[in-house]
């Protein structure tokens, strides 16, 4: 849609962005595979020292790019979160953190690799030469790039310092769930201010599909518990007269979703931003086959939410799915009983703007009307749940995203979404900032799996939008 | 209802009868403490001798009634009935089968007797003298009572035979489930045919509510497998666009039961008896608390099909139960997944005329109609059922059986239902004749508990009705 905007990058300094990243290709292979051989997985115990020395790898990397601030922060579990900060000359310059992480995936099961997770190789593969190793892609040649792409900057430009005040937060403990992570966060607000908050730590579609995610999915979860009678019952003696939990429970789930698999919950949909035109269009665009996502879901139906496609149904639309039941008799043949007890767990999957309180004080109300006497019942959530994220399409840092991946790549931008939930929202919550996201992997890297590689051209393609969005970001009117 | 009828007992013969049996009163209890010393446990493989011991026992006894015929059949398991007849010199007398069982319930838990199970005593309790003792009430207590009942039925009309072609059916492994009985029943069915069969092995519906009864639930019972996808998905990348084997699941048992619990399957009523209002206004005259229910079921409130009061519920409505559900994740904590797998047992307590095949195929057909596309079901059903019993409480064999106990108690006489389900309706099917109750339990009784005992004035009571049945089942015009 926005490819038509003035970009604020010319074709002379394209040229010159373009020209620097080739002439240091071989120097960002050669570092980024310094820093693989670090295998820094703090998941193991054993591994601590290694995300530390990972930590330490970086900073001297970030200060030998010139940044004049690097400090490396350690979260309340130990775990070392690089801080590196780099004002701009021009003191109106917008403020941009850059959120990546230094740590990897474990390597298990390692004899299913085909190489030494540890011991990085280019080889050619049918999308270019490609760099093997773990945190190849996720996210070691992601958080790279952008010390290149700055420096590829700053060399087209000819300034000595970025074009917005810019400041790198990579932590250590992202594949741990980021336990420490957001208290760390919250206890260094005050260094963290920003205007724009870009993560570099997911990918494009597929080769060839240039994306940016806009939105993802909250999540809220909980377990319901029901009584009934103290004692199971004999189904004869007592069936038919007395309420049955399991009965109860199937109708309490039953009853979440009508006919159209719209979720039933009072006021569930109000706070729900509906899909415009443009995204559904957008969407659609997108090269999508239902069969052979089928296939990866080794499942032999769609199904879900009336009048809406696969992908909208995941990204776009708010999802209520049952994880477990249990209750009862559950061994081999056969107890007619009218059980004691009955529960679930059941999880609701949240888009913008809906809030997660909101919808356990629903799913209370819910349960609390539709449970018959002499059925006890008890709802307990797991925390307060995820927000949702979504940046929208129009918003101006997605749009001066948009533009520096258009000069990028020469091509049309498109939008993804993640039918998944993590912490972005949180993180923009806490830094009070918008967050877009600028990954230049591909699905085919095989992260959190045995031979993850990294496409080399791509992350080059990465640094280069890097390259161009300081400059996008800087000529905005205001972030 | 019918109490107005004229009994085929004058008052004469009545007092003959009651002169007999006060004056065998002490020979009876010597008679069944006896009996009860032989500890017929069938369940307990150390104690089969003791139920041949026991069957002989009975043998004896009832050859020195002045049975003509008395023999020990053994199932193909080798639990011993007893078979004895004695026939009428009236040839157009009808033919009766008296149903009853010698093996008695195990005595655990033994430590919670107050007294030793197979040393019978006489104490005095509230509702006159017992005689306690395992078997003393189920079924020793009202089988022995037949030898009696018949005894005083010669001694007060001086007749050498009885008044109808007696036959006694006593057999060895009720307790355990009759699985080599039927079988057994198939096989001796041409010794076995008869007008009618008297089952003796249940009780009154209280202490000075006499009662018999009518009707018996039947059921049918499965389990239902839903596949889903091939392996557990992530919720978030595939919630909401596969169907979820739990989600399907509990819309599946939700839609069994509408609004106002009525049993959705199709054509699920159309065979089924309806209350009339005679029989709604009998069970109306029982004493029923639903507040003591409630406390024996250990529940907090009553539930069930909009329109029927809890005994009609019990006895006289079919009703679905769900036993057990399971699948997906059951552990601690949260794991938000689309499973596998869902898993459920269900019942259907059924009421004449239903039939048991004629359900199974209305589910067959229900799951298929409702099973989403990309969900494999499968229904397996345990067996081919249990038939439901209905006795018309206007059947003249009932009737003859209300007249019998109206003189026997000079009382109203009420009729009950039973919730479960027994072999009732197989052996008046294999045996081509309606099956009427006579018993004289009390639900104090303790049966299948410890400290089991029998009221001895209530058991002599079941031998008055017993002498009075074979007259009045004699003056039937046919039977």
């Amino acid at each position: 849609m926005s490819q038509n905007s003035a970009s604020a990058v010319d074709d002379a300094r394209r040229d010159a962005v373009r020209t620097f990243l080739e002439a240091h290709k071989d120097e960002f292979v050669a570092q980024l595979s310094e820093w693989i051989r670090i295998p820094s997985v703090w998941t193991d115990p054993e591994r601590r020292d290694d995300v530390q020395r990972s930590a330490e790898w970086f900073a001297a990397a970030a200060r030998a790019t010139g940044f004049p601030t690097v400090e490396i922060w350690p979260a309340s579990d130990g775990a070392p979160t690089v801080f590196a900060e780099w004002p701009s000359d021009n003191p109106n310059a917008p403020t941009v953190v850059v959120y990546g992480h230094h740590d990897v995936q474990p390597v298990d099961p390692v004899e299913q690799w085909s190489f030494a997770p540890f011991e990085p190789a280019v080889v050619e593969g049918p999308d270019g030469d490609r760099l093997l190793g773990r945190g190849a892609s996720d996210d070691k040649g992601m958080v790279l790039y952008h010390l290149f792409g700055l420096r590829a900057n700053l060399a087209a430009s000819g300034r000595t310092s970025p074009p917005v005040h810019l400041k790198l937060l990579i932590e250590g403990e992202e594949e741990s769930g980021s336990p420490a992570f957001p208290e760390l966060l919250r206890a260094k607000r005050d260094r963290l201010g920003c205007d724009v908050i870009v993560v570099s730590d997911n990918g494009h579609y597929a080769a060839g599909v240039i994306t940016t995610c806009v939105r993802m999915r909250g999540l809220t979860d909980c377990q319901i518990d029901l009584h009934g009678p103290d004692v199971d019952l004999h189904s004869g003696s007592f069936g038919g007269s007395v309420p049955n939990p399991l009965t109860v429970l199937t109708h309490l789930l039953a009853g979440l979703h009508d006919a159209n698999n719209h979720i039933t919950l009072e006021g569930f949909y109000d706070d729900v931003a509906p899909l415009t035109d443009v995204e559904r269009d957008l969407i659609a665009r997108l090269p999508f086959d239902d069969a052979q996502w089928l296939e990866t879901a080794e499942s032999r139906a769609t199904f879900g939410e009336a009048g809406y496609t696969t992908l909208e149904r995941i990204w776009a639309r708010p999802t209520c799915e049952i994880h477990g039941v249990w209750g009862g008799y559950m061994g081999p043949g056969h107890k007619t009983i009218v059980p004691t007890d009955a529960h679930a767990k059941v999880s609701f999957r949240l888009v913008a703007n809906q809030q997660p309180l909101d919808v356990q004080a629903a799913l209370h109300a819910y349960i609390a009307a539709n449970v018959p006497d002499g059925i006890t019942a008890k709802v307990e959530f797991f925390g307060d749940g995820v927000r949702p994220y979504l940046v929208p399409i129009d918003d101006p840092t997605v749009q001066a995203l948009v533009r520096a991946l258009g000069r990028a790549y020469d091509d049309e931008v498109l939008f993804t979404g993640e039918g998944g939930s993590g912490p972005e929202a949180d993180i923009a919550e806490i830094l009070q900032a918008p967050l877009i996201f600028l990954g230049a992997g591909l699905p085919t890297d095989r992260v959190h799996a045995p031979d993850e590689h990294a496409v080399i051209s791509v992350l080059l393609k990465g640094a280069e939008t890097a390259a161009y969005l300081w400059d996008e970001l800087a000529a905005l009117p205001s972030v």
